[in-house]
């Protein structure tokens, strides 16, 4: 039976690779007319094999493709075979990461990820830990959540007493607020720090305001630091913030979910200095190194941390061998997915030095992308070197316009964001798979797209920027 | 390139499928020699691709096999065909299901699974919400936020101010504690209820603890009922539970990670009786219904909460459509893996009628067990009916020493347990594949080890529980 399903697998697997080379964008349907084209409702009867498969393919072939040369709407994208093929073994092994005893040979996977990604922060080895949280946002959470642990040893038995505080930029993530309001610290307990025209925290700001709440008897906890913002993947200045943090005795974070990956790069690492004097560290996998959703690690330098916070007594699970492999006694999760052995896959195939060349390609990317855009009048360009996000208008065409009607007409698959009141498409060069000749399509898709929707985006005959 | 790893993960698939009928049960490695026997670290350079392929099988083939008739220890075993193919097709469209825009059809099938799992509940269609969290832990944490926050309106913003607290029974999993710490209520803050000899709440002795807490100025909120108790897989009474919870205004969630599928089945709904009085529901289909690691549902009787705990804006992200398009405006992370599509393909292939007979067969198998122990006197039950953990201890041999012993032998994976100071083996017959054959197998191999190995247990010879 099982077998028959695998066949059935693969068939669909490489017709959805073909799929997406011929035609990379899908035609969207609407979210009402979904139900209509696809039959998605669940019944008391189940439906033929064949028909089951039918539809199964149907609904495949409408999904919307991330792994193509055309999709660069989200801070991932594109498809590595060895990772894939690792998460794909990992569904069929079904691990649950508790315990040595279910997990076995799994656990020693997550463990050679987490020390070695811990070596490249420039972590302890014997100090430091690490988990697979479920995305960036619950790496951020369990970072908060020992931070909070540390300052407010009382907290996590008697509940939150008193008002702490956060402090993390204004172009942060928006998982910062929305975990204070989770772990019982407040969302009005954030404070966010101005930044610089580059989209850095500045620094002295941060400073002036954590003297400000101090003097006012307030008790700051927690400083986030963004390695790769959101919308610009602008770097905060880690060193500097974490001068202060020692100071005044502050727990610092980085959140590195979309570009803590340099690490892995000679060139680029210098975007994280001083990573390894922060108390934490996020990246995701799934986003720069292109593992399948998702993989993010949460590195903490003092282990103990990870145990103070998210250990639990269970005589019914810990039932063989040393805390140390029972990975259950510093996860956030009970039973967990197996969401190393993807990462390892990759990792294991093409060495560190194989890591870094995709880090570098997609720099490289941006480079080209800044290049062309900076060399054609017709474009306005609104970030800076540096990042993997590319920012720009076209032809002074609101954004959110054209990003909208180019995803309609299944054209490209493109996101737009704002920086300091201004709106711009971020192109986002995530995919390393892509080489300079994607970007040139990207930009000649673009171009070709609005000289043939002058109507429909009301752009005036002949209009440039100027 | 991706074409010739689907090619070899169908190759290793096939391998570990042939594997899993062989030897049901793989040779453990010692925590320590996994990194002696298996080449796990990572290092600068990468390796040949025939070295890869060979290292993975190696790894592959010396993993727990969860998915084996001889796999008893968790409250997950098994493997659905359609439910793998179905995730397997995940790993391959790699969808994040934040929005509509990006994840398209995904969207419509997490809806209707959501909706027909609400409308079983017994939920207000139009009313009710639900979204997937990774793992029963996190469900149950975000019904917790979810109460938090409507006692509390202020505390998402402003911070937890005043002393909340939980009731849940002595026979609860663990994350209910946990999460308590997480959500910044305190662990202390916990009321664990006394449990009858069946394991069930002692509905008085909720209500009498509730009149103390409310006549000592506390602020009681949240109420967790287990359908499935950890060990024992007791079911709480949900309908007493809920008058109470009526009178003083309180969340009552359903945690029925383990359990709570037995809405799905005619003959064993009624151990939910009173599902649809609760706020909420949540229910893990990667354990009773065989879908792979993880699929946790979290039902809310009204929609409104799940926004109001968990929704944020964010320009840079929901860009079309609409909020009830948009699934991470009711979502714990932002980006978010597709873990409904395994549980709608299992669905829509056999219906809700097969879902129920995965069901009935588990409790059919569980009765079988039972039988079989009642009627041998070498055999003690400890566990009761209508439940599908069986406890029972063979010759008064130490049930931790003989699982143990089981394991390293690679004989049998299963598990011990404790209940009111009595320990005792566990076996769950979770796995709906098995039949009668492997439950009365699970018994032979069982007194064939024990007579095999009297020596290393320290059982007199012909000593039995009398």
């Amino acid at each position: 039976m099982i077998k028959e399903d695998l066949n059935t697998f693969i068939k669909l697997a490489n017709k959805l690779v073909d799929a997406e080379n011929h035609t990379p964008v899908v035609e969207p349907i609407s979210p009402k007319g979904v139900t209509q084209k696809l039959n998605l409702e669940l019944s008391s009867e189940g439906i033929s094999e064949e028909e089951f498969y039918q539809l199964l393919e149907d609904v495949m072939l409408n999904t919307p493709r991330t792994a193509t040369n055309r999709f660069f709407n989200q801070l991932f994208g594109g498809r590595k075979g060895k990772a894939t093929l690792g998460d794909l073994l990992a569904v069929m092994l079904n691990t649950s990461m508790y315990t040595y005893k279910v997990a076995g040979p799994m656990v020693g996977i997550e463990k050679a990820v987490i020390s070695q990604t811990a070596e490249l922060i420039g972590y302890e080895a014997n100090q430091a830990g690490g988990t697979i949280a479920p995305g960036g946002s619950m790496s951020n959470y369990m970072a908060m959540v020992m931070a909070r642990d540390k300052v407010d040893k009382d907290s996590k038995n008697h509940g939150i007493g008193v008002k702490m505080l956060v402090y993390t930029s204004a172009d942060c993530h928006y998982s910062i607020a929305k975990n204070s309001a989770l772990i019982g610290v407040g969302r009005n307990q954030v404070r966010f720090i101005p930044t610089d025209q580059h989209g850095r925290m500045l620094v002295e700001e941060l400073e002036k305001q954590i003297n400000i709440d101090v003097n006012n008897g307030h008790l700051p906890f927690f400083v986030n630091a963004t390695a790769g913002t959101t919308v610009l993947g602008a770097f905060d200045p880690i060193e500097e913030m974490s001068s202060i943090c020692k100071k005044h005795n502050l727990w610092l974070h980085v959140d590195g979910a979309y570009c803590g990956s340099v690490i892995f790069s000679e060139a680029y690492k210098h975007l994280v200095n001083g990573a390894h004097l922060a108390d934490s560290f996020s990246l995701n996998a799934h986003k720069m190194l292109g593992t399948p959703l998702t993989c993010s690690l949460i590195l903490s330098k003092e282990k103990s941390h990870l145990y103070d916070s998210f250990s639990n007594e269970a005589e019914y699970l810990y039932q063989t061998d040393e805390d140390d492999f029972n990975l259950g006694k510093t996860s956030l999760q009970c039973g967990r997915r197996n969401d190393a052995l993807k990462f390892w896959a990759l990792w294991k195939s093409i060495g560190t030095r194989g890591l870094e060349a995709l880090i570098d390609q997609q720099f490289l990317l941006a480079d080209f992308a800044r290049d062309y855009i900076k060399k054609n009048q017709d474009y306005t360009l609104y970030s800076f070197n540096d990042s993997i996000s590319i920012c720009f208008n076209y032809k002074e065409i609101p954004p959110q316009k054209l990003c909208t009607l180019l995803y309609e007409k299944a054209e490209l698959m493109v996101g737009f964001g704002q920086f300091k009141g201004q709106e711009f498409i971020r192109l986002v060069t995530i995919n390393s798979n892509n080489t300079e000749k994607e970007i040139l399509e990207f930009f000649r898709v673009l171009e070709d797209f609005v000289a043939a929707n002058r109507g429909e985006l009301q752009i005036p005959a002949g209009a440039t920027k100027a």
